[in-house]
């Protein structure tokens, strides 16, 4: 917190290790903070999932309701060290991550008064998220970001795609309601909208299906429909990591023959042999 | 409808900027009405789709009826004002938004003497349809077109994909229904043909299954076969929006042609020679 | 059949305009003939589809009864005049469409004395395999052989695919035999792998499902695994896809360096301005 | 064994032989053993599947029983002799394919004592996995490591897609068993996993299915999710099939430092400058 200045008091010396230990991963103190995090969040949510299965829960009941609050304790703990070491305290308490934080301990404590807070339980495997920020290393991050800038490319295509689709769904599903209707298990339009969700994205569970011949032959196209359409986004997605990946080295060329640099190592232009040194 | 002569008639002036209004959407009067009625379009689809629901019908019933009556009020005055000031009137009455306009609120009309006519309410939902020619602005019309170009030029083979998809649905809805017969769920070719295409699409709702040996053989080929064929339109499409992306490079194009350059590096119009010049 | 000699006999005559009729269809006759066959086609069809909706068949026995036994009396006709003058007699009636065409009419007479022949009625359906061969012409015809040659390219690849997936599902299906046995539905291997290939087709039926936890952590590995599995025969299209439309035009390219035609229109090379005149 | 020295003894030159019939397919009786060998795993692999139906027991259950002995003896002497002249006998015994010989054999022993040992007959059919080793000719194999290479290259890519859908499905499933709860059949969040993996692979079982509103709204958006996230890996590998395709060109490499020309007209190696002209 106070980098440049010459005297650094004693408590502002601990807060600035902790943060590192915290909230940096460079240092292996740092590094290891970050693995045993991983493991908690993992141990405790394995926890969490066990501990839904009836039969586990009548076995080893106690020893997983201890487990439950010691990882409580952890988490409380963590959170506490991060708000008191947090350069920037409120923007770490209203930040995605600090809400995050909060609300997998929070519940945890009022579950004790009110049983209907199980539907807040669920936050603490909201911890999970926390993977994605800590795991920003190693070669998967730019895979990841190699996919995820395909996507944003294709965002707008994406977006029609999807705005179709759901318009399809409104569309088809009101023409459902009222040529089935509620006689046949298409009780409302939001019902057969559902139903309309699952027939188109191939899911078909099969709990609403259409009785009349003329609901099946409309089933039947949607289907055609939905099967045919998944072309769209794959051939959009395709598309766009052939030109991300082919970007990427893009910038690099022969400033004699404008030859396209296959990979950002090539050293020499293939067709007229000439050194390729210009920057991306 | 006078644009070029001196005097125009007050009327006809009224006239003129309600269609400024109503029609176009340069004005900021315009881009309002359009705004406004986006907003109405989806909230009077909104309205129907949870008034189909029984347990919000029974709740707020006398609301609904009266904001349905509301939004055909609405409708009724937009449309006789469309008619009124429409530059040809009869092209607007018989074009395809001047009868998606109409049956929007026509039914409304008759659904008190005939309770049959619920199957006409549905038009009020069809006015959805709007939304895609007033969003006709904004990025997302470049994008969409762009997968427009791409659907289309692959029409061809896209028809041939389906005439194959067809052809394998009559020829296994057929097989089916001799194989296992109205014993086993598949009671007529075309229920039997519904049946292919609940696979054929990888749907599988389950309310008819093959029960027979011969049958789930038949069956399981047809899967595989629907499984492996959804790569062809995916294949199609895909290679389309490559070459379509490819195209609009730049938007460079000959002078002389309108060759669309196929690079940015294109100098001379592969078509007549000449040289191109003409920046984006 | 005697295109050489002077004298051409009365019946040969005849039977040689019979032959370009029903066999070509450079003439107007002859594309005449050809049209009316597919309608008559069609027609069957159609009315074999309908005929087994018990529903019609009440309705309109009759009708449908006669109009069966004509499109049966027409079919023979055409088969008996197809076998008097076709060029090499036993290569017709030995060929594929040869004995399409005598199973499309053979079991209307054998199913006045057996009943049980109803299975054969279905190759009457199998006629419209005629259609294929009838519409090679147009453009689609263009269309179809790219999309056929890029899948005759990928064969090896496709097979490769097959052959795993197939591979998958004895393994899987013999595993959730033991797994889950005959008390959940896993009643054989066979039974077993039918379920596999519903499962690692996304079609999932839910006639047989797995009911163990053993069992349902397989099954959702093979779910996994067949929903990402489709991305290779998917991939192996699209990529032959796009070498076989680049094949189509990759023959012509400039002489002097070596820009490869977009085209087969090109005329110009554009990046030299010269002009391309190599044959393909 | 003894490949170098001068005098062979007699058993040594027996052990050699069988060594070269059974592990190499040079020899024209090598050919023949592996072909003979596939055979009898294929033909033990259909009996067993179709020992499993109980109607096949019923009738043909002594002929059964005793081809499956048959083949258990034949694959003791083949699992003997492989140890007997294997080069480092360890090894083999340990390999992969040493466990796999012997597992299909083992259980069959024991199955007499213990009923329970059903489980283990499968290890039988998993011989079935030799045949991958053994059809490591012809022109498929140039295919399917053209494939690998593919699905190699794209590895992490495809790591972090399942990494994002496994973890979709722990916080789908999580949130499904508190908005379902119990009483809808997501009676856990093992369960409630195993419902989302049906669900985002578009398999739809419908053996679980939800029954809220609110519940039917996250499968909504589940199933949209599942439906389109799937053109990511498609998109991957059908990208990185395009690459691979594309280095394989020709053959033709760098003689300095094995860099794989990009296409056949490549003259100068981009890593080192060297003139590229080795034929392929």
């Amino acid at each position: 917190m106070c980098k440049g200045c010459g005297t650094l008091g004693y408590q502002d010396n601990i807060k600035e290790k902790i943060y590192d230990v915290i909230f940096e991963s460079e240092t292996p103190v740092g590094k290891a903070f970050d693995i045993l995090l991983i493991l908690t969040i993992i141990f405790n949510s394995a926890l969490m999932i066990f501990e839904s299965v009836e039969s586990v829960r009548e076995s080893y009941g106690f020893l997983i309701t201890s487990l439950g609050w010691f990882f409580i304790f952890i988490f409380t703990i963590e959170y506490l060290l991060r708000v008191y070491v947090a350069h920037g305290r409120m923007s770490y308490i209203f930040s995605f991550f600090g809400i995050i934080d909060l609300l997998a301990i929070l519940p945890a404590f009022f579950v004790t008064f009110l049983p209907q807070a199980r539907l807040l339980v669920i936050f603490r495997i909201f911890r999970l998220l926390r993977l994605f920020s800590i795991l920003k290393m190693g070669r998967y991050i730019e895979e990841s970001s190699q996919l995820m800038r395909a996507l944003k490319a294709s965002r707008a295509k994406i977006t029609v795609f999807l705005f179709t689709i759901l318009f399809i769904i409104v569309i088809v599903g009101s023409m459902m309601y009222v040529i089935e209707g509620p006689e046949n298990g298409f009780v409302s339009i939001p019902e057969s909208m559902y139903w309309a969700i699952v027939t188109v994205s191939t899911v078909g569970y099969g709990d609403i299906s259409p009785q009349t011949s003329v609901g099946k032959f409309v089933s039947g196209v949607l289907m055609i429909i939905g099967y045919s359409i998944i072309a769209v986004p794959t051939g959009i997605i395709s598309n766009e990591l052939a030109h991300t990946t082919k970007n990427l080295v893009g910038g690099k060329q022969c400033r004699h023959c404008n030859w396209q640099a296959g990979s950002l190592d090539d050293k020499f232009c293939p067709k007229c042999g000439k050194e390729i040194n210009i920057e991306t």
